[in-house]
């Protein structure tokens, strides 16, 4: 029986590289930006990311460590303007679980387990934990 | 520092309640069919739900707790005509972490914790673990 007192062990299968160091100079949504970012996958999973190649778009799923997981409702965008808002209405990363999806597309993969994307606004060091390909169907997440 | 041994905690933010009992009744994809389902949202997390509306798409991202967590490598759709395929190339549920990602459309609020969507092709229980809105345009996941 799942209740809110069951947990589930989340286990990164790579990290991403990138630029961004602190959330300073992260903007607020990824399509802000374009930052090139690397995403290293873990030898014990190189085998799940065979498949991916260049020119491809996919879904980076990130555990986005630096963010808190008490907030239910934030100001959008972190502006004290915008009404509070419930989290899951938002996509702020300071939410229960604070999953990153974030659309990219492969620019090239590099030693074989490198696969540098574009725009990944997430910070060095971030922990993934889920790649998926983006269907044909334009609707699908 | 992050590695394969690192392992984060996911909590179950709710619960999918389906018509679909069992593994048999799922289609390998959800576009092929259009079931609706209700994501019953645990009251310790009623608040970030509540701006949540009808006619809004939005992702739900599901803990797929009944998937193997071994697989690197699957054959598409479990059709073993089609070629071995890293796992982080294809959708199966079968994969490191197992998480659903559905962009579904709102149909209604009941009880102030009970979303109906539509299409979400989980099974009856599976743990909810974060919902985020889709943004306006059209390419974000």
């Amino acid at each position: 029986l799942v209740n809110s007192n069951t947990s589930f062990a989340l286990r990164p299968i790579g990290v991403v590289r990138s630029p961004l160091k602190s959330k300073d100079q992260c903007p607020s949504q990824g399509r802000e930006g374009g930052a090139e970012a690397v995403v290293e996958i873990f030898t014990d999973f190189v085998r799940g990311a065979e498949d991916i190649s260049s020119g491809r778009e996919i879904v980076i799923i990130t555990w986005l460590d630096r963010a808190g997981r008490d907030a239910l409702a934030v100001h959008p965008r972190g502006n004290p303007a915008n009404p509070l808002t419930g989290v899951f209405s938002t996509r702020s990363p300071n939410r229960p679980n604070p999953i990153g999806l974030h659309r990219v597309q492969v620019l090239e993969i590099t030693g074989g387990n490198r696969i540098r994307v574009r725009p990944l606004e997430a910070l060095d060091g971030t922990p993934v934990v889920d790649i998926k390909p983006v269907l044909a169907r334009a609707d699908d997440a």
